[in-house]
């Protein structure tokens, strides 16, 4: 069994859904579960159909879709940093108490502000053409008149290393690198704009981080490395990508003008946390959590809008039931994930001596099409007892195990705390993945309602049954 | 079986695929064909095989594939009216002459040169977005300080029949017609604009022609009725009709400024046509034929580009390979087709005395993704001896009759020349038609290649056979 090293779980692997190694957890062969915890777990069965029901077929569900859908029309994109996401913060604090639950607070974190302004990128050779970009978040800008140079298409980090600076020195570089898996192929969005500035280059643009378009630009974190120089950096469609690849094989010189402009400074947000206190250990919690900011295109529907809503309902639906687990269920809307994991950082940092009592930590961020199980980090006990409790939900029981799950948990799961994402038929994912297609055409009531049925009632197990789940 | 009334195939039907009623052409049944000309057909097998091995593993179809993609790189939209369009007949004038045919011709055509100035259509209420548009063909522009009107969302030309003229004054018209076939639904494009403006609205928005988008607008003709007035008209992508059909049903006022600007005149340009000359009948003609000019976005890769190069390359590579048919195969590169079929018609209008000397004609304007046949208009004994010829080319073998093959060919068929468009792996045609997304990503050396031997082949035997195709 294969797992990536869970210290390259940078930010560059930041949804590094299809990065990973996905192996299907066999674990059963290995488990030696006690018979009453077995016993236990199965005796569950009741309950977990009784919530799924009063989800999927008594209404719950269609009431949790029409708040999604009016929340994700009535705020649009939810940016870090701007007062849209702050207004959306709030409503989702007054739709919790208006719920009946009114365990509800806040933490504040300091996230970053990057606001794009004008952004124009026009081929003048071999001849005119205006290519679709997005700059990438926290790109600085180019001179008000922009920046005009000459365009080198490079594959690779490895063949931009072969390259003498003499042949990128000034050059805007495009780094064609064809999507393999958002893991493998991100790392050009992150970490392009340093590499092509240490090479001399003026500006970097990169293929968008998508296995398919329909001419679409898909915008995403990246982080200059301390002492380069901050160049622009913008991601293009796949179609003009190949064309200017296409352009360099024949010979013909390129040469763009490139416009960026955009603002940057620090503002306060605040990670939501809403519990339901648990009735016999409410120290111990299991956490739910889905983060609430998106990038600034699209209406950040499915990332992270369908994750943030399935985990906001578990805490409030089982309320509704009168369901209360023995451990504290909590839901964590994160702030400022989409800038690099911002309001995770800060929660962490906060509680990071209250770990041991967190008995579990599930996110939902790789999207909410139809539920097919589980991704779980812990010790072998931990997923032993987990594929116990997937058999509760077949068909719905598949577990994998990737070595690092989630986005925003993934720094909890580094410091031991065992934990899980949402498995779900997620095909077409990176096509919408931070473009203006993530919108709710791409979410489906019935797929987003299962996903909240499966969510609530697995979390709801986690948190009650008797036995903590064990750390290594 | 049914056949839609060729006098139903307007404008309203150009490239209408999906609209017609596709029936497999089980002819065989009811065919006697003359035994001997079965066998003169079945005797062809050897020489298409040798035309397809030639295209298809002996490097002419590679050549004519970087012909195609240079090409299209080169230019880019081809837009009827302008420069560059003309510019690039030229080139393909000159390319068919290099390539040793000479008897290149054009005639030249008025048509229309609509030019795309600046777009854009902001929402202020319920909240402020912008929304992406596309202006569609000959809309004539707003004010210069826009249009701020309200919106109203309206699924059907029947539902907009029905409200009163007091709801749609002085309104923006949203037609929110959900994509059923393209003929079908395009009736919203090149009739919205009349309609609305007939019930007092002072612009009108389409719901793109497209069963799927990642947020992308599709543009196309429309067609201002006499005696209306006439009023902006674009396209908006299928997420935006959708969120401003949502806040509609909640009761939410919707309010938009409306920004579109556009110049029109008239321009002459050319259709180019291509003999290889027959050895018999040089009078005699079976024409293949695609488009040259495109919409202004994308590339026109797919639409026409693809279909416009095979059938460049028929006569071109037949005579390279030195087997010149009987008659006369003639390749016609029309102009002016997205605008309202401006080639062809004048083609028409110039040839109209010479229509019984065409004994076939075929266009390729659906795509060139793998060929599977052909879409075949014409009598019960033509179409016996179509199915002949395409047993040699199985399973490339399939016949349908949707009653109105083509797009500038249609207007031959209504005068009952024979004629078939080709049929091929279009599922994902609308995708990018007429978008920002035709562009050579869409299209596949191997398909194209396929399509080219298929084409090429089919159009000789059916130019050297002994027997015209003949009419009713």
């Amino acid at each position: 069994m294969y797992l990536i090293l869970l210290t390259t779980l940078t930010f560059s692997s930041i949804h590094s859904i299809s990065a990973k190694v996905i192996i299907d957890g066999d674990v059963n062969n290995q488990c030696n579960l006690d018979k009453k915890l077995v016993e236990e777990i199965a005796a569950y069965k009741n309950v977990t159909q009784m919530i799924m029901n009063e989800i999927v077929s008594k209404g719950l569900g269609q009431e949790m879709y029409k708040e999604y859908t009016y929340f994700i029309d009535k705020f649009g994109a939810r940016v870090s940093g701007t007062e849209n996401l702050e207004k959306s913060i709030d409503y989702m604090i007054n739709l919790t108490k208006s719920h009946g639950l009114i365990d509800v607070t806040t933490e504040e974190v300091d996230v970053p502000h990057w606001v794009r302004g004008h952004e124009s990128l026009q081929m003048t050779k071999p001849r005119e053409k205006n290519i679709a970009l997005i700059g990438l978040g926290s790109s600085v800008s180019t001179p008000p008149e922009g920046l005009t140079a000459e365009v080198i298409v490079i594959k690779s980090f490895q063949d931009l290393d072969r390259t003498n600076d003499t042949e990128t020195k000034g050059k805007i570089i495009l780094f064609d690198a064809h999507y393999v898996t958002y893991g493998d192929t991100a790392i050009y969005r992150t970490q392009g704009a340093s590499r092509a500035a240490k090479k001399g280059a003026v500006a970097s643009l990169i293929r968008s981080i998508t296995p398919f378009s329909i001419y679409s630009t898909h915008t995403g974190a990246q982080f200059y490395e301390n002492d380069v120089t901050k160049i622009p950096t913008a991601a293009i469609t796949l179609e003009d990508a190949d064309l200017m690849r296409r352009l360099q094989e024949r010979g013909e010189k390129i040469v763009v003008t490139l416009k960026m402009s955009s603002t940057f400074d620090m503002k306060k947000s605040r990670n939501t946390i809403i519990d339901l206190k648990g009735k016999e250990n409410p120290d111990k919690v299991v956490i739910v959590s889905g983060h609430i900011d998106s990038w600034d295109v699209g209406q950040g529907a499915m990332d992270d809008g369908g994750g943030m809503m399935i985990s906001w309902f578990a805490p409030v639906v089982l309320n509704r039931l009168n369901l209360k687990p023995k451990r504290t269920l909590r839901a964590i809307l994160w702030t400022a994930e989409e800038p690099g994991l911002i309001g995770a950082a800060g929660y962490l940092q906060r509680h990071v001596s209250e770990l041991s009592n967190i008995n579990f930590i599930m996110e939902s961020d790789e999207g909410t099409f139809m539920p097919r199980g589980l991704d779980v980090a812990g010790s072998n006990t931990t997923r032993c007892i987990i594929a116990e409790i997937l058999k509760l939900f077949s068909p719905v029981d598949k577990m994998t195990n990737s070595g690092g799950p989630g986005s925003d948990i993934t720094m909890f799961i580094r410091k031991g705390v065992p934990g899980a994402s949402l498995l779900n038929d997620n095909a077409r994912y990176f096509w919408y993945h931070h473009s203006d297609g993530d919108t709710l055409n791409v979410q489906n009531i019935n797929d987003v309602i299962h996903c909240a049925a499966f969510w609530t009632a697995a979390s709801y197990v986690i948190a009650d049954i008797s036995k903590d789940l064990p750390r290594d």
